[in-house]
């Protein structure tokens, strides 16, 4: 009943436009009474996402499932649940995106869902962070840091009309954000960034990196780099993760 | 005008609350015609926030004004801006906080309010970066972080009453974001980062720190770090940007 009523109400925003589909029209499409269509949908936006509460909820059972040692590499995680729903439908995310992009409601509407996954990703990591200095800030920037990352590569995707691979693009998004505020020590951590460093590498490296000296640290567990301080910070930031990464 | 027609609105709102207030309630206290609120304000919620068009302005004028070395640097200056704003009139500002809180249509307006300051930020950046390598992305990512650490300082200030140098805070927490991602050779670049540096060794320095190796620069202008690879990769950027800043 669910999905006819989302299904009904798509159609009828696609052929008559957001505005002018009343809920009257939705139920009469989809052949139930007006009370059906607010038992499921609080609005008429709500019935253009209809999954959001959904992976909403898997997000918050992921974060709770344990105290993963890499926290960032957790809510990256988390985010990929976002892109993996849109693309597991990509003609339908691309036909809402272009609805979206016509109707200031509903991108209103897109940005409080927005807000409300961020939300859940600051708020997992003010609880992992509760005890470090700045810990409530931090986790309030890496968590804007991991959406807008994810949002860049979705809005990329759904632009290209949902072709490429959209895991792909998410992973090297986060990657960038990985790269610079994630543990290094936290499982698969890295992995995406050192894909980047590697092509910051190939255009113009302004360091050397060196792993595990002998004479400092006979178990390798030590990083000696040397930079120039006229290098940009992001790209000495990439290098040092994949040194740190590479063990 | 302008400002008595807001004014009459706010004192409305705190008195009635802000759904019970009609534009008709609000021009009969400000003695003016119905049409006069319109032309200054589109809508009820825009007189709550009547400086936000005025700070958008002035924050792409200073991005306009010319390209900076330091673009993270120059995006941070402008989200200042809006602190400076709210701490112009702290009593206001506070009450205003509390309206907002509970009326989820001045909640939502203001996320739009956001989402246009990060565009403002974000397309600055994109244009700073336009031939790098990623560079949509990292400004999407930039941008946001910078938004999320200047509003989480914004927030404390709010909730603490408005008591506090406002500035100070906004400059600790931006600090965080320019130690990451800002250029180390721009002016003024790093110093608050390297405040941050200072407290994190003080409690735990889990690598050491040479400047300039004359072996290596007879200029000094190149750091030799050595890292312990179970460091967290936040602490080590810390302190590789205080290194960079510690010219």
């Amino acid at each position: 009943m669910r999905e006819a009523l989302a299904e009904a109400a798509f159609q009828l925003f696609l052929e008559r436009g957001f505005e002018r589909t009343t809920v009257d029209d939705i139920v009469a499409r989809a052949g139930v009474g007006r009370r059906s269509f607010f038992r499921y949908f609080p609005s008429k936006e709500d019935a253009v996402f209809p999954d959001h509460e959904r992976c909403l909820a898997d997000m918050t059972a992921l974060l709770e499932r344990g105290d993963d040692p890499d926290p960032v590499g957790a809510v990256c995680d988390a985010a990929r649940l976002v892109m993996r729903m849109y693309a597991a439908n990509p003609e339908f995310s691309v036909q809402r995106y272009g609805l979206t992009q016509e109707v200031p409601g509903l991108r209103t509407y897109e940005l409080s869902v927005v807000r409300r996954y961020e939300g859940t990703l600051a708020g997992y990591l003010r609880r992992r962070w509760a005890k470090a200095p700045d810990g409530g800030l931090r986790a309030d920037v890496v968590a804007a840091a991991v959406v807008a990352a994810h949002n860049n590569a979705l809005r990329s995707w759904l632009r290209s009309g949902g072709e490429g691979d959209a895991e792909a693009a998410v992973d090297h998004a986060l990657g960038l954000v990985r790269g610079v505020w994630g543990e290094p020590d936290g499982p698969g951590g890295g992995e995406p960034a050192a894909e980047h460093v590697g092509a910051a590498e190939r255009e113009k490296a302004p360091f050397t990196l060196r792993g595990g000296d002998p004479d400092v640290d006979p178990e390798g567990d030590v990083i000696v780099m040397v930079a120039s301080r006229k290098a940009p910070l992001w790209r000495v930031v990439q290098s040092v993760e994949a040194a740190m990464a590479a063990g």
